[in-house]
């Protein structure tokens, strides 16, 4: 009986549970788990994002078994559990980077499953999709954000939570890139020629707000292995003041909701919330939110099934 | 009874009463007061919602004579007042709901007056609308959440904040029970055939975010003693941090001053706000919108005066 | 005048100025700059706005260069740059309102550029618009507010935060007065008829939830010198808690950074973001919009030159 | 005149009145009552201190009748009550001064009563002392700051909650005045040299920790009437974070409750807290600790009956 | 895999671990276990210790193997674990004190261990001693704390969080009961005749702070089983906000870290603290006091061993 | 070199340099500077240190030029002014580093002036000592905290904020090292002997409490130039909640702040108080303590000119 050794594995790490669900089971037969990547130190601005998955996990503990908007058991048809955290490096952002490329290719090697994935900040993308490809191939990225996250670098570094689909894209582990809800002032306007270059689908928080329709009609017709990242910063402050880069004028809860329940993938195989950060949360309600669309993902998922 | 004038005495001064209302006096002709009824332990989750009264008493500072929406002065109309608190007993669910039914049926069958109640939680709804029936008779309810709060029983207890409509039902309290808002993921898809069984006529919040007008309609077409339940939690957590089971995704505080300011009764017989929760509030944000809910009630039943 | 570059220096670091600009120097020709105005003794119930500059300028970090929706660098094109406080005397409104308007005229009698002033409580717009008055001579006032603000006196005097506008109107220095977003509750019907004596074009909360495109083209139809005053109050709490006498029912954030986006004006002469108190925000979300607000009017403002 | 009791109406019910003590009525005897001044416009720092009598009677609600470390009832034997508040005016200190000491002196002309009072900031005592002088001629001031409170003016102003103890002086309203606590830094060495000049005893934090008998035996040697004014910024900001230019390095809890404990006077006259500003509060901690020193001061006043 | 229901077991029930330790394994041999008893429906003020057991997990995060003050190795020594939670009953006092009464015994009579308490408001400390009783026979108790708690009753009932050591001793399950740290006012003076009436040994907090070495001896001189009942609330509330009813002028945290250490038994047979109450607290400082203390309380154990 | 004058300028205007200095000038003659450096990466648990630079000029507003303890005006003999902040690379450790050494060594070169730093987390005291070892060979080294910070490594990397002072003993930068106000749990007895092993003069908590003159006496016996670093956690998180990895138990701000106002050293040669993060603050008291501490410091050194 011994304490888990902070000197190896960083304190702000491991379980309670997401939605009160039993932790993994090495020999069990799952379709989905949630896991928990606390890494915040590629963030530009507030921390915190390392409390993420704590956030979340105490946030989800008022999911029912019954998502009656979708009419199905997500949880049991899914035999989902939580498969705790991945011991990530603080400070050392591309050791970290490799730890959970290792880990998160070990878990879906090993199994049939779709991983949710608490973060941390989205610089923990990269690696997940490195891993991703290396099981499935090239990928659809279907990405909500209000920063377009293709930057070149942050202070002569390559490896930011503002970099990370840039450099998905140079490393050429994405099919389709479609991002949606982009509404921060930007460094440039060469941001807008480079999505162009880049080959990403934009969509502004105005194209969202106008016409929902069209970009949930584009994403949907993506067709083979997609993964979804949802940087809760895609939604207004107001409804997720819990996170590091806030931009005023985003979705509703009620919309990033509606959203994530009407989208429907042939093969879905990873999905993320990243840059839940409870230090800057009041009331719980930015982890709430962000346990709900995980739950919503999970029912999403469980429709093929 | 008048409000102390803010522009004689600043509104940060005096002893909170409700929209700094006095006192109810014995002998006075009233036709509505406010009410407090703290308790709350029958919730489910976070307490905190026995500070719910005085939380929405200073929310209500800033509450002025004319509602400019309906053209009414409801206060001067409705001779309102402040009845103070009702002495609930902390810990005893059973007991309490005695107290709280013994004195609010004293206070409507004293006076011909309606009471605008401020919880407290959901289950101090059960009791009232037991004093209701013995001076009206079977009523209509008309009840805004989140929840359905039609369940059998938690924990092997009959009484909580999540059962008392199917109490209220069981015992021939209600004659038309309308519920609107329903968001929150269930326990089973039972709940659904619950509603049918039951007869409650209930919309979830697409429903009522889609078609806010056939909502209302069906509301304003009921007819005979009619009470009106609003759980804060129908708001969205953005607007209503302040309570104890939120759930994402709901209305705003407009819609819900709007929908409130557009219902119309023959006989409106009470009203409750409740399960706002002041220490999970932030900056009084929903105990002042508590407060403007109960301001517009009382602003519609001026009308019929 | 540049910002200090965000990908060499991290947005966490550095002196705090409006958007990471430099202080303004005597010799440059500059067209638009940010002004603070910490006064807050004129507010009726909550205070806290003398801290309106210093939290503005903190939720302004994470500005960038380029407004994609109106294409246009802001900063560079108006050489823009932070020119401090006034000095106000706290507890004195009257010497105050003479040091606001000395200062404000010293500063734009020497150079002809536009102020971009952040409050402190809604009192300071009198002395700003005598300032402006003398310089320009009678201007368009487009005005956002929950309130009217148009009141006689409190508590005896003349000056206060509620009766600035008829101040105004009364020393004649306006030529045309439009209002949008009022919803508050009001001492009187009579509110209703000085709008109409004192000739301003008011529109409620519900016009510009209802058509929004006629409100807009109202204000862009004035002509001449128009100067524009957002109180942060028109927004609804949920998007803006950190203010002295918040209303739920308000815009969302989305709505108000869309509404300046689309004003257009021949000649802006002023703007002001008034009645920010950070004591009452959370994790500086009001701040943070109250800093886009002005970032959006100097975008606007940018796109004449 | 007599608490509610709390062993049948549980302390979170009713409307806030000092210790849940009645509203003074008019042809009562009292002894002693508590009256709030809510004024804070004289600050020079942070403002908030006009919602101190609000925070200080909602951190009154646990006071008990007895008294076991002074073996005393004191509301009892002083048949306290609540006086409510004055109305002063908002952002002018100047009439707000002489609506003090004209409230006051009619309260204290009216009946052999002794005021303990709750600001507002510090400004307050100047007016409550001119009252206090015209019923009962000059008066010994014993006076707990971290602040000497005697500089001469801020901004060209003379009234401020810095300067009035300089003014009482000029005003020849003080017989002898004590102060301790203080421990700001100063503007200038001239301000210890002023202390000689005006003739006040003073004493540092230094002091009081090291040698609290000696402090408190010059105090208890005062003869004649005396008020006491405690500053609760003499306090730690850990135990009183809640006011408007906290002082790192003061006094526990504990030590200012045993100091009033220990306080004796053949005649004590008036009594204030001031500078409590509970937007700045934590969990109430400042406002409890404020009702609690108002109670031992009670205390104290009531063993001389 | 099934979530927990939520209909047997309340949702703030339940792990994430104390101490990171694991949860206790069936056939484990161990001398000491943490225990959560999450229910405060007895509260008379401030509710929220039902998150007791939750924040005081998270708040021990922080806790290391050794301990330098002691010179032990508590949890190897103790080979320790955390048993979970208590499955209490929301709003139904007595239910709930017989699930704790049954728990706890089945607990202590299966193995010769030392339950770690964590609380909840201090009514399960009654069902605690009566299965501490059922097994040991009587026991001396050692209680910290602000009042005393030996009430007879609130509201007409028996059972509150002010009232369980009054029952203890009437139930005769009480050898000697030392008590310190008493200061809060009191609803009488029959209150210090009762501590002599009942035989309790009690030290208020001016015996505790003038002379902490008798106390200490007094308590170190029991002999037999002992049980040690510390409610956070004897800390000052600067040190511990998270509390429900907290009074000024208590310990600090280094006094009660202190005590806590020196305390030594021939035979300590349970241990709790209580009164935490996350919604209250601040920067997690009290949950990791109590985190804390709980740490010193088992080192001191592990010294007999 | 001179601050806003408050009595001119309202303490909560203008732009924030510490204590409202000016920025340094290139060729100005200065003794002393305040100096941020705003790196959190290597924190253990709680990150927002790098928001300490920031908070603490925020805290420091209150300062005023004259020290009445030590009779010393600290700002006008040091001709003190604000460096602004080191730009370092967030998420990078060891370039981060180096960008500290190069950056703090360019500054002390260039002039004969002694650095008052700002943190950060605990890691940058290693590269300002490597920076210090350059310009004045080996250092004494003072060092308040609650941690030995001579781990050796965390999960596998050398470089973190506790494991600082092994590395700078390693690399043969220390004189002589004394530290105080060690108190919490540790990985292991090992540590004990490690402070020996590595010549620590290591004080605990109860030495510091219990018999401060020695510690003093060892402190100022020390000789040749000498390096003061205080991590903000060895003060109570009662009065400095505000930190990453507090520890209950400490110092009280009155201790610290008498501990240094006592220290004298023949030359000092640079001053950091690290660990302080915002976002955990409360109310600003940790930054007001942070920024009080470092006055403090100034005023140590003020004397010996």
């Amino acid at each position: 009986m011994r304490q888990i050794d902070a000197l190896k594995s960083p304190r702000f790490t491991q379980v309670s549970t997401f939605a009160r669900l039993p932790l993994c089971a090495k020999d069990e037969e799952i379709k989905a788990a949630f896991l928990g990547i606390p890494f915040d130190d590629a963030t530009t601005y507030r921390p915190g994002a390392r409390f993420g998955p704590m956030g979340i996990r105490q946030g989800s503990r008022l999911l029912r078994p019954y998502n009656q908007f979708l009419d199905t058991y997500p949880f049991d048809k899914l035999n989902a559990c939580d498969l705790g955290d991945v011991n990530i490096v603080p400070g050392y952002i591309e050791d970290t980077m490799n730890v959970i490329q290792n880990n998160l290719y070990e878990i879906i090697s090993a199994k049939d499953m779709v991983p949710f994935i608490a973060g941390g900040d989205h610089s923990i993308t990269l690696p997940i999709l490195r891993a991703i490809y290396r099981k499935y191939g090239k990928v659809n990225i279907v990405h909500f954000d209000s920063h377009y996250d293709f930057w070149d670098s942050y202070w002569g570094k390559k490896y930011t939570h503002g970099t990370w689909l840039r450099r998905a894209i140079e490393e050429s582990l994405i099919k389709n890139a479609v991002q949606a809800g982009i509404r921060a002032s930007t460094f440039s306007k060469e941001d807008l020629k480079d999505k162009e270059r880049l080959g990403v689908s934009s969509f502004t928080i105005r194209d969202l707000k106008n016409n929902i329709d069209a970009v949930i009609k584009e994403i949907n017709s993506l067709t083979g292995p997609t993964y979804i990242s949802i940087d809760i910063d895609v939604v207004d402050p107001a409804f997720a003041p819990g996170t590091g880069t806030p931009e005023v004028g985003g979705l509703t809860s009620f919309e990033i909701i509606e959203i994530v329940r009407r989208l429907r993938f042939d093969k879905l195989v990873g999905f993320d919330v990243v840059e839940v950060s409870p230090p800057y949360d009041v009331s719980e309600i930015t982890s709430m939110l962000a346990a709900n669309i995980i739950y919503e993902g999970m029912s999403v998922l469980s429709l093929n099934l």
